[in-house]
């Protein structure tokens, strides 16, 4: 692993993914699943929770880089702007420091959609 | 909403929890969908993933306190201990600070299990 090196993953997240996760988590808020009431709130329309975007951030972690067995310790997450059902999101991590003496590596992390915007951005601490 | 208001939810989290967050994020990590790795990693069994967790603390946040019309702005979690296939998790948020000239309100977040260990324990920022 090195300082600057970069993984990524693509999914579009669909009405299934926001009804599955709205039944995983509990998270049944309006602005995810009630059409009517989204639409008279400042997004317009159901938009996807901004957890599920972590969801695709950890996945890149646990998956890809550092990979399987390392540990997420610290997730901060920014949340941007909505993911809007049907949007293709890329979750982006990128080693930004390395510290073996404490077992640990410090990843920039973000999510993006498929017009380049940034829907999430933030960072993570993870023990290897 | 005052500084001190609390809201909470609990759920047990299952396997079946597991299953659909790694198919809806794409986190396959064998320590959450690998019995056989599992079994060889420092946690002894598959685990749930740290941001499933986070779910259920977002969904505090967006059905309770503040609830429906609030929106996540910044999300800091710190994940200090697993969380196993059937324990019964409890997310909490606490109002810290109130920032009415900014719109935006600073909750304490944490999440403990059925033994009243803290599982994950941050901050959220949202907009009210």
């Amino acid at each position: 692993m090195k300082i600057g090196q970069t993984a990524s993953f693509t999914k579009t997240i669909t009405e299934t993914d926001v009804y599955m996760f709205a039944g995983v988590t509990g998270d049944f808020n309006p602005v995810h699943v009630d059409a009517i009431q989204a639409k008279e709130s400042i997004f317009g329309e159901r938009i996807a929770h901004g957890v599920l975007s972590s969801g695709l951030i950890s996945a890149v972690l646990g998956m890809q880089l550092p990979g399987p067995g390392a540990i997420l310790s610290k997730l901060d997450l920014k949340f941007l702007a909505p993911v809007k059902f049907n949007d293709t999101i890329t979750a982006t991590v990128t080693v930004r420091e390395l510290l073996p003496e404490r077992k640990r590596v410090i990843m920039d992390c973000k999510a993006t959609n498929q017009d380049g915007k940034e829907v999430v951005q933030g960072e993570s601490v993870l023990i290897i």
